[in-house]
Formats: structure tokens, sequence, C-alpha cells
């Protein structure tokens, strides 16, 4: 068996992640004073997406809080996840550093593109919204332990449990990851 | 003029707040195990409202940051405020502790109702979400300045700017908080 590939790690923007979804960030977004002044709106930075083009797999948002857990190091990547029918959002509710870790779709669009894997450094105050159907790791933290608030999809009575996840696993690594 | 009555602050809880909307927090979720283990899951903690029961003034969910800073203390209530067409989350991006100033309406539905005026306090991991029709202070933070991340309802193209905001002044505040 091949050793698993280093994969370097970079920065987080708005500009590289475009592809795969919105970083929610403060930088660059409109900014609306409001409450007499007292607050700065930093206005609609991710495109929530509940279906609502799927007809009966229309869902609704959705919050929750993800409390993450460190992984062993260097992280091994074996596996990665998408939602087909809606966005899936992370943010930070404490500023530590996390990562990222996307990958376009094959040719295909049947499993993610290995070869393509980025795993982005993201600083505590950005969040990542990631597209419908865009591959991605399961949350990847680097402190003990971290929590985030997520806004994604419930599906509506009587859609499967497993309707808006489809899950691409290797039989061994093929990259790894040291933070 | 008669000064303001002071105004106690207790605690936020989820039973407290019931009649209002949700408290965001871990405490009593349910709770699902994700991501090989290394993850909760808090699920569904809000009813995100954007008002898909009301034909052309249906919107979309989005995602803000708000950036608020400490009022002058005491705090003088004057205003209160309600979004008639959908819900509006608050959940803090630093655990600091923040306030949450609600009102139950008057008997005809015109005016927050300022003898029964709550002043909760909330603890920076514990977020709010404002059902619809809620009169509520705009953000009141303890700190210098904190963050929170936002999700609220954006109008259809052509609805009118102020369609989801009504807002209650007074001539003179009615109470003050000193926090």
């Amino acid at each position: 068996m091949t050793a698993p590939r280093t994969l370097p790690i970079t920065p987080l923007t708005a500009a590289g992640f475009a592809a795969f979804g919105q970083v929610i960030q403060t930088d660059g977004a409109e900014r609306i004073m409001i409450n007499e002044g007292t607050t700065t709106r930093f206005h609609d930075l991710a495109n929530v997406d509940v279906g609502s083009d799927v007809g009966a797999g229309t869902g609704r948002p959705i919050l929750s809080i993800f409390r993450g857990t460190r992984r062993p190091d260097p992280i091994a990547i074996r596996m990665m996840e998408r939602h087909p029918l809606g966005s899936q959002a992370f943010m930070p509710l404490a500023a530590h550093d996390w990562l990222v870790v996307v990958a376009p779709t094959n040719a295909d669009d049947s499993a993610p593109d290995f070869d393509s894997l980025r795993c982005l450094l993201a600083r505590g105050d950005q969040g990542v919204n990631y597209a419908r159907n865009v591959w991605h790791h399961p949350l990847l933290v680097l402190q003990p332990v971290q929590d985030f608030l997520i806004i994604d999809r419930a599906g509506p009575d009587g859609e499967a449990a497993n309707a808006n996840l489809q899950e691409y696993w290797l039989d061994a690594p093929v990259v790894a990851i040291t933070a």
C-alpha cells in the first residue's frame, strides 16, 4: 500500500472557495449601519439553499450546533460527503482556526476528484457555506473541542433520512494532513 | 417626567423564553453522534421562519454577521421592534454574556406591552430566535464589541425594504437597565 501523500494547507479565501460555496466573513461584505449606529450589519453572506426548486424535496432551513473533537494527527482523509438537496453552513462559535477540505466532483459526477483535494485553513472568524452537491470532508477542528453553528436543510415528512447525504469511502486514506 | 424604572435582569431559559421564540443552546437538545463519533450534533434548535405561508411575501433565509457595540450605561429602553414576516435568530460568535429584551404585544396587537418588558441575561453560549411578530429590543451587548451570526429573512424582489420591520418608539425611555 502506498503511503498517503501529504496535503498542503492553504489559507481560506472567498476567491479560492468560490467554486465550492461562500466564505462567511465580514471581509468584503456589504455593511449597513443599524440600531442607531450601535450595530454594523454585514449583510447576506451565504446562499442558504434548502432545495426550493426540487419539488417534493423542498426542505426547511434548520439551525443546529455541532460540537467537533480533534481527530488523531496526522489527519487521514478516507471519505468525502455531499448534500444533494441543500447547502450546509458552518460558523465557529469560538474563534479558533479550523480546517476545510473540499474536492471538485469527477468527470461523471460520481465521486470526488481526490487528485484535486484542497485543504484550507479557516480563521476562527471565518465560516463556510458548502453549496449543494459540493464534496467536503466532515468537520475538522484543531482544538480539542470546538462548537459551530450549522445552517442546513431538514427534509419534509416522509423523506428518507439519508436522502440529502452521499458518502464516498475509500479503501485506504489517500492523503494525510499534518496540522 | 418620571424617571425610568429599573428593569431587573433574569436568566434566559428555554421555558421563560418559550412565548417569544427559542433559545439556541445545547442544553436539552436532541443529540446525534455523527462523523465516526468525532462530532455531536445538537439538532434543530430553532424554528426558522421566512414566511412561506404568506404567499407573495415568501422570503428566503439569509446569514449575516451583526457587530454590536455597547450602549451607554444605564441602558435606556425607548423603542422596540418586530418582524411581521419572519423569525430572526442571534447567535454569539464570542462567548460573552449579552442581553435580550422582549415584551408581549398589547391587547389590540398594536404596540409592545411596556409594563411586561423582560430583560434576560443570555450566556455567551446561548442564542435566541425571535419568532415572527415578537417585540424585541435591538441587539444589546455588554462587551465593548461582540459579533453575532444572524439568521433572518430577505424578501422577494420588489418587496418594500421595511415590509418586515415595525418599530415602536416612545417619547421618553420607560425603563433603564443597569448591567
